[in-house]
């Protein structure tokens, strides 16, 4: 019996792209979530929310395009609802998946908020495509709204800054929600970006990435373990080469010789790898691990996985 | 000092209707929370969505309509979506004040389903009109998916069920974050709508009455005072004609027979005076107050507003 406290990390995998594919995806992440509950952890999510905040985004602007008595909705706006649109479904499978299991534990979302710099680098380099593919004509009018656009193929894309989360505003939130014994969600597709100005907060035009906010959370609540529940079952090296090779466990200096050899790909296995490192740092009680959804069970009692401690 | 819990109900004057209108008209909810808090009561606020979920009911309607690899977003989507946006606006416009003030106080949303009950009459016969006015192609095409439209003018609405709400699933959620001193922004819009299915929830094609909910929830809070923050100072006899007469104070008893009489319009003030009317009955100590955001200070202290009490 434990009752330590975890921050799951949920990929674009535990939710598919369209509304009848998260329904259905989520089912799987509940079962992987419900494990871990059975299993006594104290549990707080969080999620990707990249084909879920483009859809809204886009459909917004095509709306606003239509119906010239409304703008277009900031990015802050769109990924505030979608956390509500992604929370609502996650909340409701693992409700389900834990009836069905005879546990009743209250699970729900908070609309959460994280603060970045308003001099990250990351501002002055975006790197996040958003929207559909436009025409010459609409990259220009983008444009000349401040926003940046690259070429792709035929069209443009826009594309936004992927600032680093300093700070959870609803934090305490969070922990009164996890204090009480219940599951949250929180901080969906890496939280709602904000700048400070003065006392008021400021939506940015970016998208974090989730895995750092993840890590940010994790240490914000002390927890003890940070699980990353992705595509695969292991980090390897070499992935998907010949030389490929799962790793079972590794230090996280171990870590950073990898990290500096090129063996992670940048957006995918590489923040989440950084976040690791981050978070066991100073601490040799803590633990990352980073498996599969399938896998999270075998994996938190060490039996898969890959796990990475300080050392 | 007074350490009473109150739920506050913001009617659809604190959130106008575009984007910029939103940002705008919370700033004038939030003097009137940060009152309240000044004062020291503990509050819990729910909220109107109605031009907000319609915006995003429509722009995700039309867009779908563009890109059919996307499926019509069900109201109980739209409602999710239209809390986490409303949410994010009104939690930031609150802790801004607050911090002007030399406040620190946590306020959060979370998202929020109500439960109905299928056999509701009220599925029987839909009154909520819903997106915007289409084509007699397009109405058909609405009744061919089993929605139901009706004709407006020249064109045709949607129109959904306004159920009854019988349960908030997010209760436990909402009370541990009371309790704990904070802020709480819940079932904005009434709550999502959602059926019980054997160990799931599905979303309802519903909007359900937010004064109703708003009763429900300050029933299931034990909450000392519901209030209702709407467009008028106090509830009146005969509105906006020559023998209109203002009320400081009525007993439930009083209100039914003024409901019986037909002073009040069934959707804006019929609502809130049956709330008042529930949530006061067999209960002495509690009190419902309708008021003016501008007014809920001074209501809170019986200068102004309507004080409806059990007699």
């Amino acid at each position: 019996m434990s009752n330590k406290k975890v921050v799951v990390v949920l990929g674009r995998t535990s939710f598919g792209r369209t509304l009848p594919e998260q329904q259905s995806a989520v089912k799987e992440a509940a079962k992987a979530v419900a494990d871990l509950v059975e299993a006594k952890y104290q549990i707080v999510i969080t999620h990707s929310n990249a084909p879920q905040v483009g859809m809204v985004h886009t459909a917004m602007t095509e709306f606003s395009r239509l119906d010239s008595t409304y703008t277009v909705a900031p990015m802050s706006v769109c990924s505030a609802m979608s956390q509500g649109y992604i929370g609502y479904d996650l909340q409701n499978a693992i409700r389900s998946e834990l009836i069905t299991r005879g546990i009743f534990c209250p699970v729900s979302t908070l609309i959460t908020q994280v603060r970045v710099d308003p001099f990250d680098q990351a501002f002055a380099n975006p790197t996040k495509i958003i929207g559909r593919s436009m025409s010459e004509e609409e990259a220009k009018e983008e444009e000349k709204k401040g926003n940046h656009v690259i070429k792709e193929g035929k069209g443009f894309r826009r594309i936004v800054a992927s600032p680093m989360p300093l700070d959870i505003y609803e934090i305490d939130a969070i922990r009164a929600l996890s204090d009480a014994g219940q599951i949250v969600i929180a901080a969906g597709g890496g939280g709602i970006p904000v700048l400070e100005q003065g006392v008021k907060l400021k939506g940015a035009s970016a998208v974090i990435e989730k895995d750092y906010t993840a890590e940010k959370m994790a240490e914000l609540l002390s927890a003890d373990t940070l699980l990353f529940l992705t595509g695969v079952d292991r980090v390897c090296l070499n992935y998907g080469q010949p030389a490929e090779q799962p790793l079972s466990s590794l230090t996280s200096a171990e870590a950073r010789e990898y990290i500096a050899e090129g063996h992670f790909p940048e957006h995918s296995m590489l923040p989440k790898i950084q976040s690791a490192c981050t978070f066991v740092a100073n601490h040799p009680e803590r633990k990352t691990i980073i498996t599969s959804l399938s896998k999270a069970k075998s994996a938190m009692k060490g039996r898969c996985g890959t796990i990475i401690t300080e050392g």
